[in-house]
């Protein structure tokens, strides 16, 4: 299991790409049984039986989610960008955050943030972009994020589900990069999103 | 439940600081029970009842982390940054991040950034700031990550643990950037510390 010697600091003579073709070989986990432990229409929480790298046996309770979290940094042509306030459960907190929801397998991801823009905002944009993706929690969960960047827009009626009460302000660009340094937003989906922009426009 | 009205997009009037006193308000959502669902040494799954914040009632799965996730940006004084490959069990994908690990509730956040640094890599380092913190999936989850740099490095012996067989590598700051922004590292709390770095450095 421990085959290519455990553990080896390079000394950065190595070419970059050693991820992708490290990435082809097998896993060093032997799953030997797995339960549903749990399950409800956004979760599913397997309990597996496991062989470990080093060869010992254990467990693993990993959390597969049904959606994928999408994630929309609308930008208006004052260079705003739209945050929602919500309560969120989990954490027991309040929280300002780019308009998000769940993508579900038989939507395009792209379709999921059209939709999400519209229902949580009443917005809809003429132009999208992919800003980047990300594995939200990969020692627990399957999450997988998407976020899009969203321009020319145009308002109309928003529809939240009945899950969703949502407050919605337009905050200046810059102003919601300082929110995600300081404190204020501390969602990973909106930082990342708004600090990939950032990151952007500096390049 | 809905008594502020619902759903109201702010013409950018209003000062920056609403986020906060709405913060304080009460939680639109009400629980009438919970039962613990699933649970092993990391997690808990708790299955709640709930009134939604429509009226209704609902459901609401929770994923409870033992431990806070914690990030180290070691940066060598050639600015590279160490990286650790390990395949990843929830998504079966191999993965660079960098050196991370679970704070438990007894420890502080920067003495478990010490030894996961340590038991990871090897390295100690003299010197540690804090960079950041998230809500890494705060629709299901209350994991929180807190987000360290840590510099004056001193190598030593790695000590990982069972359930990890990791490489490590240096790669240049750069690098470890563009690895954030084309997709060869996906991690979330990975790519959140990089790209503050680079923020940071571009203020």
């Amino acid at each position: 299991m421990s085959d290519h010697g455990g553990h080896s600091i390079d000394d950065g003579s190595r070419p970059s790409d050693d991820g992708e073709q490290l990435a082809a070989g097998d896993s060093p986990w032997q799953r030997l049984e797995r339960r549903v432990a749990y399950e409800n229409p956004w979760l599913t929480v397997w309990h597996d039986e496991v062989i470990r790298p080093d060869g010992a046996p254990g467990i693993y309770g990993v959390v597969h989610f049904a959606n994928r979290a999408i994630g929309v940094l609308a930008i208006d042509e004052r260079d705003r960008v739209l945050l929602v306030g919500q309560h969120r459960y989990p954490l027991d907190a309040y929280s300002w955050e780019i308009p998000e929801g769940g993508g579900g397998p038989n939507e395009s991801e792209i379709d999921a943030a059209r939709r999400e823009l519209a229902e949580e905002t009443g917005y809809r944009a003429a132009t999208w972009r992919e800003l980047g993706r990300a594995a939200l929690s990969n020692s627990v969960t399957d999450e997988l994020a998407v976020f899009f960047v969203a321009t020319d827009l145009e308002g109309g009626a928003a529809s939240p589900e009945g899950t969703e009460e949502l407050q919605a302000r337009w905050v200046a660009f810059d102003e919601a990069l300082a929110m995600t340094l300081d404190g204020r937003i501390s969602d990973a989906l909106t930082m990342l999103a708004v600090q990939r922009e950032a990151l952007d426009r500096r390049r």
